[in-house]
């Protein structure tokens, strides 16, 4: 009896308990997420900043006059266009500019069309009008053209065209009601533009060129840390270096949508900083798909890492000195690729890196032919082959890779780098340049993607950078 | 001078004839959008049946006189709201609702504290607030499980507040003006909802059903192409099948993203067909998820198929007959597991070809072991014994996409096959009903996705099922 009401009272207790918990925890990610990028805290506030700027409407007597009730339109419009970045609020708010003037132009067409078929007629006109524009500007939407730029232009292009031309029916005064919803529109767009821009603007074209940079540079981690991972064997056989710290790439692997999205938010953004305004875009996307390439065949040598059957160490003895130079080489021909996009200077300090990675990967073909097939037992060399061959090929992607960032440098007018005095001094700036960046561990910079975060996460936490289209 | 008259008068006809040739390229395109998914079309009609639905509230005085120019918003909510899917526009106008609901009497109540602060204190503490709750909501949009499913009640809540809030300051009827921009908004969310869902709904579960199964099936494809692909060597010495018809698979590799938010979206849906409400969509993900590790080795596979350093005829010849089988038996097995999926029925026809595929593994290693050793040149050989790594990893994956799907099975209470008579007729009836949607040629089913378009056209060119948020 005693211990029931013991039981009942801890029981009563440890509700409270778990509920305190829960709040705990649900504050602590709330600071993460914030801690996480600063640029969101700051963006919360121009939001609210850009939303009291145009209540202003409302409590201003000389303006209220001017608007009336209308200038709910430019509170409303001020919710739907600001998003995270400027390329995404820019995009939105000409979109709506352009639908909202359009559209309300053929609106009051309709109308007065309508008008002339006589009372009966009206309703039956506008609701036809209504009918096919609707339908057929939503086919328009799955035009992928269209709905990469101007699925929200399309969207409010139908809802103005609805409202002018069916509020006309019991309003006369169509073209005032036309003027006074476009101008507020106008008003609420530059409001959010105007903020988003001028208050710590977020760029989602610097965003997109760093993403680039930082998922070369992932790359570049997994092959310096690849000797490490499969080469040096603990004592219980495994591999001493298996850590998340070489899983970096994995987010690389699915990027490919993100980065498509953002190419066409970054599309509307003016000339900033070293970016002119026809910046371009799409050889990031290709440098992006090349960088893919080469981690798919990453994904394939981290399979060797974690897999049961492994070849005994003596088999991988062999091998390891040259594809120790292959993967290191390799990997210091990323991180200067990264660095060079993110510094923006033509370089050529990849190219030696490259040759060296050439040279071990021939030597390592003839140790194979010369060493590696005197062992009796070929089932236990075929994964050492394995890894060899996809070695062979991560040397492949990166003269690709690097083909592609020399192509985008001189179509970005990349400026040219400084000369350096001997090729052993170049690493260390960049490096130094790079790294922070690249590691796994949480370093965060305020300009750059979070690249700790897994493509998921950040996919699902950043939501105004991702999405092209919002919104009435 | 006469040759130049000729050719400005062919150059002032080149002119219409490039344009005439654009339009026609253009009304060809979108006849093969409508043509590749006829639910497009049936989609615009929808919108524009509820677009004239909702309209009638102008049309008829006695509806009209119950709302009033509010009717404005049942309209603009349509728009917004209806969406491709059912999940989609449920989604949206369940969010849409409840948004308004709490946003409106929180906005009610704010409106009632600042007016009791007097004249000069009423716009200030109304700005207050709207900056604080802005604040706020805009930063719990942030949380990656409130973004996935409620971000477009969060903006929709911002929406609210402010407009009720605000406009109170001017329009001392903050509550009859708070019921019907509610009533409006369910008036219209109901309306995109019914339409959506009675007449010819798409359901967004069951396409995330079938765009699962078609990636199953599109490794099947690959892995039972494969023989030809690498074995059957032309006269020129290049593979016989190289064709496009083996890079269907391609699409799986980047589809992580497109399946999370069809699943999100698969959350709002009824039950439907053999749907039912709390249907496990998450597990979907997960056979997603394994499917796409198979895809990654058959990405490095293929990478075989087109590689210029082959191993030589002779060499492949040795291990032919056994990774025929191993590929063979795998695609079969794949494609009884899309089947099961597919038909929903619970079955083990893919086991005895898991069986057939690891006991060609075993022999394999032994033709490997005793055989290919004793090939000189180990360089030569590499190649294929890399082929060989990649299959006995392509059975492990196998097994792995055969568990996840059989946990599915149970999970969402697949129905039991009915016992077939011998193993052989098995896979007459499921390869029959199996092959045409897994065919690259274009062969296009009204309720799956379409299997020949690549992920990028696909993400772009339908929109609607695609995004869980949007709009007002």
């Amino acid at each position: 009896m005693v211990s029931s009401n013991h039981e009942n009272a801890a029981g009563s207790l440890a509700f409270p308990k778990r509920l305190w918990g829960k709040i705990v925890g649900f504050a602590l990610r709330l600071k993460n997420l914030g801690k996480d990028d600063p640029r969101r805290m700051i963006h919360c506030f121009k939001v609210g900043l850009a939303l009291t700027f145009v209540s202003l409407f409302y409590y201003f007597k000389p303006l209220y006059d001017g608007f009336g009730l209308d200038a709910m339109w430019a509170i409303l419009t001020v919710v739907v266009v600001f998003e995270f970045s400027v390329g995404a609020t820019l995009g939105k708010g000409l979109n709506r500019m352009l639908a909202t003037l359009t559209a309300g132009a053929l609106g009051i067409g309709a109308h007065r069309i309508a008008t002339l078929s006589g009372e009966t007629g009206e309703p039956i006109l506008i609701a036809l009008f209504v009918f096919i524009i609707a339908g057929i500007v939503t086919f328009l939407r799955f035009i992928p053209q269209i709905k990469a730029r101007y699925d929200y232009g399309m969207m409010v292009f139908i809802l103005t065209f609805c409202l002018i031309s069916v509020s006309g029916y019991r309003d006369e005064e169509v073209i005032r009601m036309g003027f006074e919803r476009l101008s507020t529109i106008v008003i609420g767009s530059c409001a959010a533009v105007f903020v988003c821009t001028f208050i710590c603007p977020v760029w989602i074209g610097v965003d997109l060129h760093n993403h680039i940079a930082t998922n070369i540079e992932k790359l570049g981690n997994f092959l310096e840390g690849f000797e490490d991972g499969y080469f040096k064997i603990s004592e219980d056989g495994q591999p001493i270096n298996k850590s998340s710290s070489l899983q970096g790439y994995k987010s690389v692997l699915t990027s490919s949508s993100k980065e498509e999205i953002m190419a066409n938010l970054a599309k509307w953004e003016p000339c900033h900083g070293k970016f002119r305004f026809r910046h371009p875009w799409n050889e990031y996307l290709k440098v992006g798909s090349v960088t893919r390439q080469c981690a798919f065949k990453i994904e394939s040598l981290n399979h060797y890492l974690t897999s049961e059957i492994q070849s005994p160490p003596e088999v991988r003895s062999i091998i390891q000195g040259e594809c120790t130079v292959i993967s290191s080489e390799c990997g210091k021909a990323l991180k200067e690729l990264a660095s060079e996009v993110r510094k923006m200077t033509k370089s050529s300090a990849a190219e030696p890196h490259i040759t060296n990675s050439k040279a071990a990967a021939e030597n390592l073909k003839a140790v194979i032919r010369s060493s590696l097939s005197k062992h009796c037992n070929f089932l236990e060399i075929i994964q050492a082959g394995a890894v060899a061959s996809l070695l062979f090929e991560v040397v492949k992607c990166t003269e690709e890779i690097a083909g592609a960032v020399h192509k985008l440098a001189s179509l970005a007018h990349f400026k040219n780098a400084k000369p350096r005095v001997t090729p052993e001094t170049q690493e260390l700036p960049s490096q130094g340049a790079v790294n922070p960046v690249s590691g796994i561990d949480g370093a965060h910079h305020v300009i750059t993607i979070d690249p700790s975060q897994s493509l998921r996460e950040s996919e699902n936490s950043s939501p105004p950078i991702l999405d092209p289209r919002m919104e009435v």
